[in-house]
Order: C-alpha cells, then sequence, then structure tokens
C-alpha cells in the first residue's frame, strides 16, 4: 500500500479525491496494490467540496503530512508561488516524492525544485501541469522517445480558446466573450494570466524542457495575448480560410528553437483548428512519427486530477519496485540549445491596414513591403469609399520578423495610413 | 548498454533501425545509457532496406539471437501467425524479453504468448502493434489509470480510411478507391484483412483486454467491413450531417461490454469524422477525463518504428532499475466482463429502402418499424418517379438491433420494396 498525503481541496484536489476513493477497485486491480488517500491538509475543513472523505483524513496542520513516516507521497494542489514552492522542499527534505499541478511554480522555480529533488533521489511527477487530462508530459518523457521533436503547436489555455471560439462562432467581441468566460467560470475575476499568454507561456515553458532539453526560460519566451484580437480579424481570417487560435509554439529551425506564445492564424481544414470551447490539444511533429495530436479537457475537477492520479500510479510503482529515477524528472541534455530571438523568426504575416481609399495606396504599401524583401500572397479590399478608410487586408509570404517590424513602422507614417496596423503570425503549411 | 535483435527487416523493421541507429545520440541523452542493435535476423540479407547498418548486424540465422546472451531484448517485426509465434515463444524460453507490432499474432494467440512471458517473468510491449505512432498502448495502461473507460471509438485502419475518405472527397465508388489504393502502397494485393475489418477488430482486441480485462475475444467482435458501402450512402450521410467511417467500438453499457466493427455513421463536426486519408484516431471517452483523442500516423515505417523503439526504451529502464514487471503485459482483472451479443445492442441507424414511388409506401415502411418499437428521426425522399424504385432514407431513433433486423425482414417482403434494404450504424451524439 503506497499512501498519498495531499495539500489543497480545491477544484483538482477535490477531483483527484473523489478519483483515489470512487476508483479505488479499479487502481487495484491494474495496480496490483492500494493507494490510500491518508491524509488532507487545508485551511478550511469545514466547507463541501462535492467529496465525502473518511473521517480524520482532513486537516489543518500541513505538518501532519511531512511528519507521517507512512506518508509516500506529497501532492501539492494549492497552486500559486508561495508557500507551495516551500511546501514541495520541505516535502522533499522528509524524503516525500512530489506531484504537483502547479505551471506557474514549476516555470519560474522548476530549477531550484527539480534539482532538490534531484539530489534527494527523489521523484517529481507534473503530468497535471500541462493541458489537464492529455498525458503530453509522458507522451514527450516516454512515448515519442525515438523523435527528434521538430515543432510543437499547443492550444493549452482554455480560457483563451473558449473566448476566441466564441467570438468566432458568435461574432461577439473579446470584452463579451471574456465576460461570458468569467460567468461560466471559464476565466477568473483576474484574468491577466490566461487571456495575455502568460499561463500558455508557463506550459510550453515546462514542454520546451522535456523536448529541447533548455533549461527553464520561462523569461525567454516571447509572448502576445489574445486582449487585441477583434471580430473584424477573426472575419477577415476565415474569409482566407483560417481561424485563430493562441498557439504555444516550440520549432527547432536552423539548430535554433523558437518558443513563443501569440494568437495564430491557422488553416480552417488543420485539426487543431477545429479544437473548440474549452478544450486543449497539442500537435507535436516528431521526426520519426510525422504529425501527432492529443486532445482532451485542459482543466476541470476530474479531467486535471485524472493526471494527478496517474503520476501517483507512476510513482507508486517505481517505489514498489524499488526503481526511483526510473525515468530521469528531465532529460539530462547537455548540449546548449540557443533560444531563436523573435526579430530573427520567419513566418508568414496577416496584415490589415487602415488606409485611406484612394487610387496608388496598394501600391504605396507594397512598395514598402517589397523594400523590406517582403512579398504578397493575397489581398482583401472591403467597401468603398473615396476619401475614408478602409480595411486593407495582405496575407505575406515568409519573412523576417525583423523586415516585418520595420515595413510596419514606415508603412503606418504614411500619410494615406490612418491607424496602427495590425499583424498576426501564420502557421501550418500542407498536410495536418 | 542494452542489446538488441531483431527478427525481420520490412516496412517497420527498417524504421525502427533508422531510428536506433539515427538517433542514437537523442535515445542516449534521454535514457542515460546505449540501445545497441546488436543483431536483425533476415531471409534476405542483400537487398536494400535504405538503411546503413553495421558490418555483422545483418544475419539470416535466427538462433545467432536467440543463443546470444548478451542480448536482452527481441524485436519480432516478421508479422503473420508462423513462424513469429515460434520465434517469440523461443525467445521467451531463452529469457529475452520481448517487443512485437505483430496485432493478428496477438489477437489469436495472444493469451498463450502473454501467460508463457508471465510465468517466465518476462516483458512484452506491443505499442506498435494498434495504431503505428499513436501511444495508444501506454495511454490505456498508464495515463488513463484512474479511469473506468466509458468508450473508445477507433479509426484504426488507414487502408479503408483512405478509401473512405477517398469516397467521401471524390465521389468515387469502392472498387476504384481500392484499386487507388492498392497502387499507393496503402493495400495490399489481398485487401481482405483491412476492408473486411478483420485488422481493426485484431486491433479492437487487444484494446478491449486493457481497457476492460477482458480475455483475447477476437472470436466474439461483431465485424462488418466497407465492401458493402456505396458513394450514394455517403451522400445521403452528409447530407445529414454526417461522415462514414469504419470504427472499432469498446463500450460499456449496463455492465456489459460492447465490442463491435462496423461502417459507422458520426457527427460530421465530430473531431474523429475529421480524421482523413492514412490517418488513424482513438477516442477515449473516461469517467474522469471525459472525451480524449489520440491521433497520428497508423502505419509506415518510422512511425510505427517509433513505437517499437518506445517500448525497447521502456523495457530497457526496467531492465537499468531492475525493475521487470513493474507495469502488468495486461491488467489482472478477475470479474467476469460479459460482452454484449450484437442482436442486444441499442443504436440508432440509417436505412435506406429501394421503395416504389406511390402514394402509402412511407406509411407501410414505417408502419413496421412501429409494430418492432423503431420510431423516426427523419425522412429523405429523392427523385420522383411514378412506379419505379426511388431511394427512401430513413434515420432511426434509438433501436434495438434485433427489432431492426426482424423489421427489415418484413419490409423487404413487401410488395412495394424492390430491393435489400441498407443499414448503418449512427454514433456519437453531443459534444467531441
Amino acid at each position: 500500500m503506497i499512501n498519498v498525503g495531499m495539500i489543497g481541496f480545491g477544484v483538482v484536489g477535490s477531483g483527484t479525491a473523489k478519483i483515489l476513493l470512487g476508483n479505488k477497485n479499479i487502481l487495484r486491480e491494474r495496480l496490483g496494490f492500494d493507494i490510500n488517500l491518508k491524509r488532507i491538509a487545508v485551511r478550511d475543513i469545514k466547507s463541501d467540496r462535492g467529496v465525502k472523505v473518511p473521517d480524520g483524513v482532513l486537516t489543518t496542520d500541513v505538518n501532519l503530512i511531512f511528519d507521517d513516516p507512512d506518508i509516500h507521497i506529497v501532492v501539492e494542489l494549492i497552486g500559486g508561488i508561495r508557500p507551495a514552492k516551500d511546501f514541495i522542499l520541505k516535502a522533499i527534505q522528509h524524503g516525500k516524492h512530489i506531484v504537483t499541478a502547479n505551471k506557474a511554480l514549476l516555470a519560474t522555480e522548476g530549477a531550484e525544485i527539480f534539482n532538490s529533488a534531484l539530489r534527494a533521489g527523489i521523484e517529481v511527477g507534473f503530468e497535471a501541469s500541462v493541458a489537464g487530462a492529455i498525458p503530453i508530459i509522458k507522451v514527450i518523457k516516454e512515448s515519442l522517445i525515438a523523435n527528434r521533436i521538430k515543432a510543437i503547436y499547443g492550444i493549452i489555455n482554455g480560457t483563451s480558446n473558449f473566448i476566441l471560439t466564441k467570438m468566432t462562432e458568435q461574432n461577439v467581441e473579446f470584452s463579451d466573450a471574456l465576460k461570458e468566460a468569467q460567468s461560466l467560470g471559464y476565466a477568473e475575476a483576474d484574468p491577466t494570466l490566461d487571456i495575455e499568454g502568460i499561463d500558455t507561456a508557463h506550459k510550453l515553458t515546462i514542454l520546451s524542457n522535456l523536448a529541447y532539453g533548455i533549461p527553464f526560460s520561462f523569461n525567454d519566451i516571447y509572448i502576445e495575448g489574445i486582449s487585441n484580437i477583434s471580430t473584424q480579424d477573426i472575419e477577415f481570417a476565415l474569409e482566407l480560410g483560417y481561424k485563430v487560435k493562441l498557439l504555444a509554439i516550440a520549432k527547432e529551425t536552423d539548430g535554433e528553437v523558437e518558443l513563443r506564445v501569440h494568437p495564430t492564424m491557422i488553416p480552417k481544414d488543420h485539426l487543431i483548428a477545429k479544437v473548440d470551447g474549452p478544450f486543449n490539444a497539442i500537435y507535436v511533429d516528431g521526426d520519426a512519427t510525422g504529425s501527432t495530436l492529443y486532445y482532451g479537457r485542459g482543466a476541470g475537477s476530474t479531467p486535471t486530477g485524472s493526471a494527478v492520479v496517474s503520476d501517483i500510479a507512476d510513482i507508486a510503482r517505481n517505489l514498489q519496485k524499488n526503481a526511483v529515477g526510473r525515468v530521469p524528472i528531465i532529460p539530462r541534455i547537455s548540449r546548449n540549445t540557443r533560444i531563436k530571438k523573435i526579430k530573427d523568426i520567419v513566418s508568414r504575416y496577416y496584415l490589415r491596414f487602415s488606409a485611406l481609399d484612394k487610387p496608388g495606396v496598394l501600391s504605396n504599401i507594397s512598395g514598402v513591403l517589397g523594400s523590406h524583401n517582403i512579398s504578397i500572397k493575397s489581398v482583401i479590399q472591403k467597401g468603398h469609399r473615396i476619401g475614408e478608410a478602409v480595411p486593407l487586408v495582405l496575407l505575406s509570404h515568409d519573412a523576417k520578423e525583423l523586415d516585418m517590424r520595420k515595413a510596419i513602422g514606415e508603412i503606418d507614417r504614411l500619410p494615406v495610413v490612418m491607424g496602427k496596423t495590425v499583424f498576426i503570425r501564420v502557421e501550418g503549411r500542407e498536410e495536418s
């Protein structure tokens, strides 16, 4: 029997408890031994979380977990940096193995936690930290072990995906879609982490670490959120055959890795463009596998709890077989993989200019683009009101980001251009 | 260092060799030790398989693998029942761990092989036996361990999916689509195993064993292939909002498990309906996770090789840590899960009658259906040629298969009905 102590009893904690208690028999059949939820430490032991735990399991004293020699695995589900980090480090000092869903903590303080665990011969499971029910951590660490990972594209923030889906399907503006997400519990009162791409970048930090051995690099990720996306751009995108999604992108090009989070136009018929609402999906292109995709609920009580329990089971199996450290927490890669600067990436771009409707304007704009080595793939010009500003939409061929930014800077100073140019990067070429 | 001996050097064998040799450094970084492809036994050592193996690795004498005390893992990639089975049993007797991609063998002789391995304390990896690059075996055994599996829907035969996609997108009949699949290498000269659903049922046998602990039950699976599907039915399906796919279905209902393989209509906007061409996908609904989906190439040299190498790596990790048997080959479930007979299933149905175009026909037919407790959801009547046979298409609500078969038997004897009624089962209700 393996004993588990859990810290935190919120949404994910109650899902985890529900599974450990409700599916106890299934787990025993598959594992060959019992997982026992021995203790749950939580500030308020009175609230009803919709799951009945046996008497004596709940406590307000977290030290009952650290000090219990029978507890093998500590599950941290309180989130945030402090005191989560202190609890995890303390559990490691007490020889407890760790399971956590805390992406913000791992993305920013993961190096210290993992090093401390490594020195102490402790396992750290973090399947639940990225994409909820989707087993992407294990897939990258184990199932795709044979592959050089060429690219990862992830829809890994359900809040943003819900909002963009709403804007696309019902033509409502960002602020209204956000309000609905908040009223449905898909977005928090302060939605910044989700809508500004920070949560997505936390998860990308973890994935890129596994795929490329890049040390935790949250600060090196280029991040743009979705709060500036308008339904006008979503409509033009649809007309051009694309959907707008907030993507986490990791891509190996020329021996460097691109790490970026931004709204991205993807071909409508690409499978990942069809991932809607609060669902998550991660597309992984391996040199051996080619295209693969993993889809499921990215958040929620039992979906995330399922990932937590899979980590508990994995560590428990190692404990039963005396095989701790069987799979390294993160790959030990010695080579120094450089992260490409955003100005150096090459992408296609969607551009929306607000230009006066008069002869020669397109030639002015395309002239500036041409002088920066940017060529145009297609043009949409909407409306016709001589002397007034109308949207002019272009899709470029591959261009360097730095060239694009210089060109847009020049274009925005042209007298015929009336507002700031909007640009959205475009990904995905042929097969899905 | 872990030494591997491989038997067979065809499509999957050459992909496996390519990965073990070409991605040797990546594997070492991730594993912390080397995997060495020591020996490949193959009948013909002269042919060029597009991968350069070191001198002395190739041999025509398979006993050089069994008799080599340094070889830890034997990879069987020759397919078919004999001599594959003898080789695997012999390798087990010699204390070698097994990796195989042989779904036909496991589905029909798996019980003997797994029991023999279990008695000898031998690992058997079979990730490559179902859905190529998609890590569905490990996902069900490990990542979804917390879940009672409510349903599995799999598109797990690339040949059939290629043919149905071709028929749907280009409106070509089955026989022409099959010819194209053969000319592209997606179908074999004798395509029976693929198009008649047998290969799909082999894989379903393996999946249901893992998900429900059902002993190998290939003979209990209800199987219908795609050779009777016409473009006419595909078009009517599209008109009704559905695509036709060959699905493997495992579903727990009322404490029994349904296991069936047949052409199935699925809502067009369901993610699995969008899996086209030679790709595979498996949808798994767990009680904790809800909907999840796994997508990738179901066949091919390096995609399947990637799965083979992931098994080699898994077993190698167990060997390094002395943790053989860490994850049971199949779950040891004692309870007796009954397999539901096809006549007892409940489904919705698409029905196409060939009926005389005259007043009262619909009332005749719906009268028979009603007398068998079958109610109608929608009707399409195409063409109008009084006195001639025209197609009459119905979608039913939920009905019992036995009732449906009785009703169709009666309807086919009505004087106004001119040919045999076509029926296709319909799955998938709400969310994707």
